[in-house]
């Protein structure tokens, strides 16, 4: 039992220390070497684990969906109103990009694998869990009734990937928490109708994350 | 004369070679040869115009600056109504990626070498110019007064950039013209006071591209 604990953390080392050379190297860049000297483990443990560069890079994505199911979970059990879910859905998604480095390097790779070798999504779990609020909010009366919940899940999954990739080009995403703001703010304002505009603008406020903004 | 006329027709022959190699290949990826290859030229032409690899990228750069550059202008130019301008642009985006591959190359190998190699924009001028038609379109009582003009832009240009990236995913691009239309849809509707919401639709109507759809 004891020996299958510390394979057990020694897998998880490896699975991180993967994510932090994908995360630099990108996939094709990324050796072995590099995940062994980040991971702190010995190039026997790797293969106890992993044979090629490719499981470990499957594993990084399994792993990257899982905390996008968690997330997406505990956000529709919290008990809070849909349009509410709704912004703390953009706020997670942004959390995780910032703390989690297997998140970073699952969105890296995911881009880098499409590119050649066919579609494969890292937002799919976001997006149908926002289309399920969506609805809920249209129906609970803070979204507008002409709103389409699906293709407004679809872009506003869509409409985070391109803000969280312009945050990363201009300022190494230290204003990413300020700019899921504005987008939250831009966007909502219009769809949610005019008698509950006071009370969208308390749920913004209420999950603004200033400790994270420069 | 002849000669240099040859000449400028080589170089932008090597110019859009190297953007097809760049979009198959990647920065890192693409080789010298798979350049003189797409390009049908000689390697001792591609030497001529250009030293380095890094050369013909940021060439490429440039040159997809340039586009951006003489569209936004040509579109500022139309007369049209500042919204309906807003709209022009954002379809614009999506028609120089899906039939220019020096544009295609360029938000690929932008985005990779700002992975590594600090940040480079290759949206700016996308979103300057839709700060000043959005500013405009406030003006022309088109948009809603609290509107701000510099946070949609960025946004509304982030977010293409978001939606482009999920239409390559998922489509191969091949519903991007569909997906600019529902981002638009969802997007401006709350933006345009109630009064101008039929003049909106119009718009909106009058720019779908159904030759694209697929």
């Amino acid at each position: 039992m004891v020996t299958q604990a510390r394979a057990f953390t020694t897998r998880a080392l490896i699975v991180k220390g993967a994510a932090i050379a994908f995360e630099r190297y990108g996939y094709d860049g990324a050796s072995l070497n590099d995940v062994v000297e980040a991971a702190g483990t010995t190039k026997g443990a790797l293969y106890f684990h992993f044979k090629t560069k490719e499981a470990l890079a499957r594993e990084v994505i399994v792993e990257q969906e899982r905390q996008s199911h968690a997330a997406v979970e505990a956000i529709e059990e919290s008990g809070s109103a849909a349009l509410e879910q709704i912004v703390m859905v953009c706020h997670e998604m942004a959390r995780q990009i910032l703390e989690d480095p297997i998140v970073r390097a699952g969105v890296r790779i995911t881009l880098e694998l499409s590119i050649t070798d066919g579609p494969h999504h890292p937002y799919e779990t976001w997006i149908a869990g926002c289309a399920r609020l969506a609805a809920r909010a249209i129906d609970e009366g803070d979204l507008r009734e002409d709103v389409d919940a699906g293709a407004l899940a679809h872009f506003i999954v869509s409409a985070f990937a391109g803000v969280q990739l312009f945050s990363q080009f201009e300022t190494r995403r230290t204003d990413l928490s300020r700019r899921v703001d504005e987008m939250l703010q831009v966007l909502l304002t219009g769809l949610v109708p005019p008698r509950r505009r006071a009370r969208l603008d308390k749920i913004l406020a209420a999950h603004q994350a200033p400790q994270t903004q420069t």
